[in-house]
Formats: C-alpha cells, sequence, structure tokens
C-alpha cells in the first residue's frame, strides 16, 4: 500500500492529519505540484484527474478524493472513529464536512486559484471576478460556523472527525488568499487554537 | 421524522431515489422554491443556509446535506447497500460519487446558475464567464466516465449504488444548459439508458 503525497497542499494534509489521529503510518511519495510532477506520467496514468492524494492498495487498486482515501482507513482502523459513532452522528458529521468543503475549502481554493498570478497558468481561464466573490461568502460562513459552534466542543459535538480536519485544513488555506478569522468570532477562534495544538495536527 | 422536498430540484431528487431503492417511505413536505419558501421563516430556521433537502428525526435533530441524509438511511435501513459492501468498495463508492459530484454535479450547476436570466436573482453575482467556463470540464468529464465505465455495469463495478443516483441526476440537470451525452459515447449512453429506467428513479 501507498499514498502518493503532495506535502504543502490543503487535500493532502486531511489525509496525514487523518491518519496521525489514527495513529496509522503507510509507505508515502511525495508528488511536487510546483514541479508539475502530478500533471505528467507516471503519475497522470495513476488518476487522470491528476489530483492529489492518491491511494494505490496491495492489490493495485486506485483510491482518489481525500474523503474516500480517509473513509477506507475509517473501515479498516475503525479507532479512533473519525466519521461518527452511530447513524445519527455519522449523519452530522457527513453533514458539517460537507457544509464546510461548501462554505470554507471550495471557496478558498476558488478565492486563491482564480487571483492568484502563480495560478495563472494552472487554472485556465483565471476568472478573477469569481475568486472575489468567493470571499464574502467565505466570511459568512466563518459567522455561521461560530453561531453554530458550542464553548468548548468540536464541529459535531464532544468528539474530533473529519468535520474538524476539514474546517482547520480550510482555515489555514485561507492564508493564501490573507483571510483571518475575526478577532470577534471568539468561539471560532477558541477552537481552532484547540484544535491546531493537535499532537496529530502539528505535523 | 419528516423530509422536507423541493420536487424539481436535483439534490432532493437523489435523496428521492436513493429512498425509493431502499423501499423506505416517510413523511415528506414540499418547499417551493419559485416562490422563495427556502429563503424565509420557518425553513431558513431549520436550514439557515437555506437549501434543500432537509431530514428532521423524531428528536428533533436536523440533517441537511443530501449525501448526510442518505448516509442517515444507509445506517438505519442497510439493505439494498448503496455506499459499498466491504471497505475497498465503501472507498470505491465514495471517490466515484466526489468524482461526479465535482467533475458533474457542481459544474452543471454552476453553468446553470451563472449563466441563466431566471437565476440572476438568486445567484448574486452572478458571472456569466465562470458559467460558461465549466462547460468544456463537463464535456471533458462525460468522456472520462465514458472511458472508466465498463459495457454492462455500474459507476463502480457490478452494483448500482449512490454513485450512479449522482451521475443520473447531474446528467439529467445538464438538460437546463442545454448539454446532452455525445453520441459517440455509448458506454456511458448504455449506462444512462438503462439507469434512469430502473423503477425507482422513474418518480
Amino acid at each position: 500500500m501507498k499514498l502518493y503525497d503532495a506535502p504543502r497542499a490543503a487535500n493532502p494534509r486531511r489525509v496525514r492529519i487523518f491518519l496521525a489521529e489514527k495513529d496509522v503510518v503507510i509507505d508515502t511519495e511525495p508528488v511536487d505540484i510546483m514541479s508539475k510532477q502530478h500533471l505528467e506520467e507516471p503519475f497522470a496514468r495513476l488518476n487522470p484527474l491528476r489530483r492529489l492524494p492518491v491511494l494505490v492498495l496491495d492489490d493495485g487498486t486506485v483510491i482518489t478524493e481525500s474523503i474516500a482515501i480517509c473513509r477506507y482507513f475509517e473501515e479498516v482502523h475503525p479507532d479512533p472513529p473519525l466519521f461518527g459513532r452511530d447513524p445519527k452522528e455519522k449523519a452530522l458529521v457527513e453533514m458539517w464536512q460537507r457544509r464546510v468543503e461548501f462554505g470554507l475549502l471550495f471557496p478558498s481554493q476558488f478565492a486563491f486559484r482564480h487571483t492568484h498570478p502563480a495560478m495563472r497558468e494552472l487554472e485556465v481561464p483565471q476568472i478573477p471576478e469569481w475568486g472575489e466573490a468567493n470571499k464574502p461568502k467565505i466570511m459568512s460562513f466563518l459567522g455561521f460556523l461560530d453561531r453554530e459552534m458550542s464553548a468548548d466542543g468540536y464541529v459535531v459535538g464532544d468528539a474530533f472527525s473529519i468535520a474538524d480536519i476539514t474546517a482547520l485544513v480550510a482555515i489555514d488555506s485561507l492564508k493564501l488568499s490573507k483571510i483571518r478569522i475575526p478577532e470577534d468570532l471568539t468561539r471560532l477562534k477558541s477552537w481552532y487554537d484547540r484544535v491546531s495544538s493537535r499532537p496529530c495536527v502539528v505535523l
């Protein structure tokens, strides 16, 4: 089994944190995005969509998409559970994982990729107006997340989950667009400080 | 338990097909998107993100996001399994479900919402250049899906799954942008005819 990883990208970081929380160590091969190694053979043959991370199982099965890779490890290494513990919690974790992707992670990627000069060759066509349109949506979602969060819990109740991992990685990715959590969102800031200092997150 | 539904929208249709495949019948309340009922109280209190569908459990728990609602029913009504049967298949179903969302369903929604005059008030700012930029990506993904598909199977192997539901609903939603499956994508067309004539899909 081998994980193809990109050390600086947001999605592969989700998988690294997930594996660290489960104390799973696997063979990893870095792919250099900056030199466009992911756009060329042999990597492009593994994942024709040319995105990272990619997990290759011992029987040769190729699994792409961070959440699908995490789901695989949730099944084969169930403890600690990071996708919820019972039907209701599993649904709420799925709900928040997706809300955070749609409200924060994808808008953050759109904002960066469609406005930053370094992305002009990779994001074609680059549409700065679309990048900018995502920024107020991000600010609005940060406020929503703060309002929905308890004072000392996690994104879903009292258990750390994949929804926290996606939220943390998304918020860190906002630095590329110079967006920080506003000072008055005190519950979100307190959650961020707590989660980002976990041993498995400080990688 | 009650499901808030929108009869003509793509995401609620995913849940309706999923429930029909599992032979689950639940209390349903339609919400009229055209008259913007989903943007106002009392619905907006249920889901502050103002999107459909929404499932309310008997204990009052609110579950939003189509896939989270489907995940809940997969847990409480496991047969037939629609998210995969073992760790590897579960990962592959998750992978394809997401690939189809990112490559087809979301681009289809962007293409429609950012170019159609009827969406000008709902999608603010409407950016036609972004809508148009999604169309070649959709065509490219349809070709990818055709190449990856077997002659007589489903999106993942030999079992119908949530990945087929998302792909079917996404392809039907392309009609809004006047995009059809190209004639030369014969495996995809054959899959589409087979899947769209299932009794649970013809709703």
